[in-house]
């Protein structure tokens, strides 16, 4: 087993109407005058938004509010952002929404709290000193980032998207009214059920040390987010599944289900991250593309683990071969894939890649990665095309 | 499912010589002069002690030391505590133990943070307002004290414990290192595996709303916990054990085991309280000793739960009537306790009571608790009484 930090420290309200109690907690992080960052229109036809800025304008918080945060969130938007809580004298950042809107706010926090150009976080140039603090109203169940220390930017020139990790990043609160979650459209609610999946099983697949707690609480939580997504699929109103969808959310992404073990794979979010980059797709369904072709590549070199996630996750028999075992678990998870209607193949995704793109993304990713990745199995960039070409 | 608030604050840093960035994190929570707490000698005796004021003594953070916490630590030394910590100027208490150290550790600093006599808080007349900052060296792996709101004091006079908690008291760093614990009297590692254990299980048995992902994480924790203890019965020295041991100690009463679903039923812990009041018996064996009688007493009133325990958590087979799984489950979790040296009884713990005594901690626990209470059976004092009873 591995030594590990674990840091989690977003206090976390869940359940109905816990959205108005966002005004206390502003206060009690210090905030005085709120950037609210929000993505589409929906937070605004919902009502949420009139519901969150009359709470504020009664405690006599200060606010401005910032619009257009797009999945794939992208570095101009921050760069406005940064200016625009700058020229407000913003002391507190509220997101509200998805994913998208708390990474952009992550970065527009790491702008206002550090000099110089923000995007060298993401380059990897050098480290930001601290954040302005950060606050989450979630909207949508998926990235898992109102408790993690990521975010993902996109930068339009090349359409280079990058993460970068750091606590001071990290949600001083969050609001999870799963409530919030139930006009997303089915498409995304499947897309979250996988990235969610997805957050614990690129840390489950490895074969470095392990801790049977971090696996065993890993594999619980796939088995609901499994049995919920179904639940979801059909009946989108269904407030417990619901709320287990979006606890397991920030579960599977804020540490926990990587505690003592090897830091994970990572290659299905690498592969997807240049896919989302070129055709701006939904995260969880490139994912869900992916991971077929990934698995089916990497597998023997992660046979115990892939056995295991067999019979524990997918309730594979354990009979016959190891081999056979393992296929059987990554047959299941395709399964269940395309029951709740994700792609598993770039050709259900819509995207329509020529050989030259999918020489361009492996390229792209083998250089960003400086020159390979993976602990299931290193990849280089001829694997990257092997495993892109077995997903069209 | 219930709503509920998530709060873990604690940064944890967690494998082999940990203790060793004890200077670092003191620094980065704002500590300058620290109050070291601990209890017997086996933290000098083990050199701990002394290579933490080494540490200290090398970076130039200021410190005294106070010994003396027992289990069931006493009032008496808190409020010695909270005199040395205000002639001293402390600004920061490190707890180097197990739960007593902690425990009388976030007494000591409720007293020094609000004005009027600590024990208020404990006795339920107000609440705490603060709590002087506090760092955790853990080296015994039971109460989850590092980790959670709670604490539990003795007052010698009348023996009476009480447990109080808040949010203010939670630890801002905790250093675990499985090594520390390596040196435990095999009695006390099962004491504390079994304390863990049961700081998930009254969370798990209740009759109120559950959250699914919260109980099949429990369940997984609760089985890694079990097959630990044995593995550290018959090789104490084992790395691994220890630490799967240890991080369930503290994932098993931060909140997680909880979320969601109704507050448990913590019945268990009130019946051994009077037990450690009067009898002065180690914590995790006076659960153990009462448990099987509470169990047998409740278990037809809360049967669902009973029976997933019994076949998720001592894999019993889905086969007879639920009343007979049920009963399986627990006789299985006695024959755990057995073969870990842990006492399902009263005689086997040691306690030689009267039935006076028995009719006088019943009292003590029914007027303590308002008149009664449990969630898989609400107790009243005759109900507490048979359980006493039953337990001999």
């Amino acid at each position: 087993m591995l030594d590990f930090k674990y840091f989690a420290p977003t206090k976390v309200l869940f359940g109905r109407n816990t959205e108005e109690k966002v005004a206390d907690l502003i206060k009690e992080f210090g905030g005085t005058k709120v950037l609210i960052h929000y993505g589409g229109g929906s937070v605004i036809r919902s009502g949420l938004m009139d519901k969150v800025t009359g709470i504020l304008d009664e405690t006599g918080i200060k606010y401005v509010k910032l619009g257009g945060a797009v999945p794939n969130p992208r570095l101009s938007l921050v760069y406005e952002g940064i200016e625009l809580a700058k020229k407000e004298n913003v002391d507190f950042l509220l997101a509200v929404g998805g994913g998208s809107a708390i990474d952009s706010a992550k970065a527009i926090g790491y702008g206002l709290a550090n000099n110089g150009d923000v995007w060298d976080f993401y380059s990897g140039k050098r480290k930001a000193a601290g954040c302005t603090p950060l606050g989450v109203i979630l909207t949508l169940a998926a990235t898992g980032s109102e408790m993690s220390d990521s975010s993902v930017i996109t930068k339009e020139d090349g359409l280079i998207k990058k993460g970068y990790s750091s606590d001071f990043g990290r949600a001083r609160f969050a609001i999870m009214n799963p409530e919030l979650t139930m006009t997303l459209p089915d498409y995304q609610t499947a897309c979250g059920c996988t990235d969610i999946m997805m957050h614990t099983m690129e840390r489950y697949f490895h074969n470095g040390e392990c801790m049977e707690l971090t696996d065993s609480m890993a594999e619980a939580l796939l088995r609901t987010v499994k049995e919920n997504a179904c639940l979801l699929r059909d009946d989108p109103s269904n407030y417990e599944a619901r709320a287990e969808v979006m606890w397991a959310g920030s579960l599977s992404h804020n540490g926990l289900t990587g505690c003592g073990s090897d830091g994970g794979d990572w290659m299905t979010h690498k592969l997807e991250h240049e896919l989302g980059a070129l055709y701006d797709v939904a995260h969880g369904a490139g994912l869900a593309a992916i991971w077929g072709s990934w698995a089916r590549y990497v597998y023997k070199d992660c046979l115990h683990r892939f056995k295991r996630f067999a019979i524990n996750v997918m309730g594979v028999e354990n009979k016959g071969t190891d081999e056979e075992i393992a296929l059987a678990g990554i047959e299941a998870m395709e399964d269940f894939y395309r029951q709740i209607n994700m792609p598993t193949n770039l050709r259900e995704l819509g995207v329509k890649a020529t050989d030259e793109d999918l020489v361009l993304m492996a390229h792209k990713c083998a250089v960003a990665l400086g020159g390979g990745k993976g602990s299931a199995k290193f990849l280089r960039e001829d694997d990257m095309l092997a495993i892109y070409r077995a997903s069209m």
